[in-house]
C-alpha cells in the first residue's frame, strides 16, 4: 500500500526545519493541515496540554470530540517516547529549552475508506537537570483519526 | 552553550530525505562525517549489526576500539526506542519495509573540549505482521564518543 | 460524557466468564457486536495474529481497511500490557495454558459523532518457564476504530 | 495444578460488577476474604496508601508485618501496570473518574503447602488531561502472602 | 525495623567476589543458606532456568511447591532489570561472558514474623553482539518467599 | 579483551562496603579515582544532583565539560534502573534510609585508547511509602568517559 503524502515525513520538517528550509516541501504542505507550535517545559502535561491546545486552536482536530482528542493524544505519546528515548517516566528529570512541536493532519493512503490520520512530531533540545548543557532529540508520532 | 552543528538535524535529514531533497544541506554535511544505509528487516540484532557495519566500513567508528563501539551502541538503542515508540521489546512483533538509517559525526560545541560526537537517525515505514499495512515512524540517537 | 454502554466492561466479562455465568449480561451484549477465541501459546506475535485472525473472521474489522487494523493493533498492545503486568519484552520467557481473548466493538457514548470503539480483553493464567506452575492474569485496552 | 479457587476471577469481578451483578458469585466469594473500595485520584501515591489502607482496616493484611505489605505492595503494582498499560510513568499526566478496586485474599491451590495467595483489581474510567474526556481500564495483579 | 542479617548485600558479595576475597563474610553466611551458579547465555529463559535449577538443587527452594518458584521467579526478574538497566526486552541483543550468579535465603529482621526471604545477585560482563567488547554489569532481586 | 581495572566491582564495594570491610580492596582502589556520598531521598532529580555535585567537587569529572557530565548522567541513570528495577518512573512513590553511592573513574582496559570509563553504584534499602518498611536495593551503571 503506497503513502500517497508522507504526513510522518512533513510533521518531521516542519518541526525541524527553518521557515527558509521548509520552503522547497510548501507544495507539499498544501496536501495537509498543519500547525506549528513550542513547549517552554518538560513537564510532560504540559507538553501535552500545550499540542492539544494549538490543535484545537488551529482546527486540526474537533473541539468536543473525544475520539480526536484521544487520537492526538497517544499520537502524543508515542512522539514523546522518542524525545525520552524510553524513558517517559524520568520526564520530571529533564529539563529543556527550545523543544518545537509540529502536528499534521492528512490523508496519507490512495484508498478513500483509510481516511485521515494525524502526525505529531517534536524537535529541540533536552538537558540533565543542570542548566547549559543539552543535545538534541526529536520524536514522532502517527495514529488514525 | 550554543551548538554550532546541529548533528542531530543532520542526522534526521539525512535518513528522511530523497538526494534531491537534501542537495541545500550539502554544505552543512560538509562539517561533518556521515553515512546513510538501509535495514531490511525489524530484527534489533540485525539492525545494530547494519548500524555497526556501516558505521566501521564508512571510518566513521575506529575498528578495533570499543569505547567508541560502546558510544555507538548507545545512540542506536536510544534512536531505536524512537522507532518503537518505547516498545522495543515487542521489536520482533513487527514488520518493516525500507527503514533508512544515517550515522552523523561531528562536533557539536564551540568549545573545544566537548570534542566529538555521534548522532544515529532511522526514518522509514512500520507495521504490523500483516503484511501491507505500515506507517512512517523516525528515531534519534546522540552521544558523546 | 456518560459511557452507554461500556464495552470494556463487556470484555472483560467475556473473556472471563463461563456461557452459564454471562447468561445475565447477554441483554448488554446484544447492543455490540463481539467474539470470544482462545490464545495456546505466549508467542506475542502469535497472539497478535490469533485476535486479527477472529477479529476478521467474525466481521469486527474490515478485512481490507488499515485504520481498523491498526486501531484493533494498538488495543492488543494495550491489552497484553495488563496480561505481563509492565514487561512486554520478556513475554517469550512465559508459558500460558488457557489464555482466552474477547474483542467487543460498538458505541459506548451518547454523541453520535464519538463513533465506534474496540475494545479487547484478555483472561486466563500465565506461568513461569517450568510446567505447572501458573496465577491468573488480564489485560484490557480499549481504542477508537 | 488446578486452582480450587480464583482469586484473580472474583477480584475482577468484585471490582467491576454492581452489588446486583455480583449476587450470582456470592457463594464463591463466601471462600475468600474480601473488600472493595474507591480511589478517586490518579496520583500513584495515593491510590497505594488507599488500597493499603483498605487492606489493614479490612483485615486483609497484618498491620505490622513488612513482608505482607511487600506482597501486597507488588500485586499493587502489578495491577496498576494494566490500568496504565505499560506507562506507570506518566501515571500524573492522567486524570481519573470512579476507579474502583478489590483486594482478595484465599488459597488458590489444592495444595496445602501452596498458602495463602492476594490478588489485587482495579476497574474505571481514566482520562486525558482535558476534563470530561476518558474510557474504561483495568488491571490485575496476584502474589503469595 | 533494623535488619540483622543483610541477605543483598551477602548475595552481592557472593556474586562479586573470589573465593579468597569472600572469605572475611564467611560468619556472616554461616547465618544464611546461599549458592552461586554461572549462566553463560544472555536468553533470560536459559538463565532463569539456570538460577531456578541451582535453587532447587542445592535445596534453596523446594521442588515442589509454587509460591517459593514464585517468590524466586520474581527475584530473578527484577534482579535481571539491574543486569540489563532496563532493557529487559532487549536481552536478545546482548552477549554475555562469565555471568555469575547467587541465590540467598535467610531471616533479614529481627521479628520473627517477618519469616524468610530470598535475596538473587548477578555480577558479570555483558557485550554488545560483537565479540570481545563488553563492560561490567550487576543485578539485585530481594523478595519475601 | 581482558580487564586490568574492574571499576564496577570496585564501585559496588565502595558502595557497599563499610570502612574496615573495604579494607582488603585499598589497593586496587589506588588504581582509580573514587569518592562515596549519600542520597537522602528518593527524589530522582535530587539524588543524580547530589551524585553531580559529589563528581564535580571531588574531581572525578570536570565542572564545565558537558560530554563528561553527559557520560555520567547515563551512568547515574543506568545504575538508577537497578535500584528501581525497572520502574524508574515509580520513583516517586518509593520511600528510601540510607541510600548510599560511589563513583569511580579509571581505566580498566590494557589498549590505552580504550581510555578512561566512570562506574556508578548505588546500595541502600528502599522502601513503600509507609514508613519502617523497606528491602535492600543495588544499582551500577558504566559509561566510557
Amino acid at each position: 500500500m503506497s503513502q500517497k503524502t508522507q504526513i510522518g515525513k512533513l510533521a518531521l520538517l516542519a518541526a525541524t526545519l527553518s521557515p527558509d528550509e521548509l520552503e522547497p516541501f510548501s507544495e507539499k504542505l498544501e496536501e495537509v493541515k498543519y500547525c506549528i507550535g513550542k513547549a517552554g517545559s518538560m513537564d510532560t502535561q504540559k507538553i501535552i496540554a500545550a499540542v492539544e491546545t494549538a490543535a484545537k486552536r488551529n482546527g486540526l482536530i474537533a473541539q468536543d470530540v473525544y475520539r480526536e482528542t484521544h487520537a492526538l493524544y497517544h499520537a502524543i505519546l508515542e512522539s514523546l517516547e522518542g524525545v525520552m528515548r524510553g524513558q517517559l517516566g524520568v520526564g520530571n528529570m529533564m529539563r529543556t529549552v527550545g523543544l518545537r512541536f509540529s502536528i499534521v493532519r492528512g490523508t496519507p493512503y490512495d484508498q478513500k475508506e483509510e481516511g485521515e490520520w494525524i502526525a505529531v512530531a517534536f524537535y529541540g533540545t533536552i538537558g540533565a537537570p543542570v542548566k547549559g548543557l543539552e543535545h538534541e532529540t526529536c520524536g514522532l508520532g502517527v495514529n488514525h483519526i
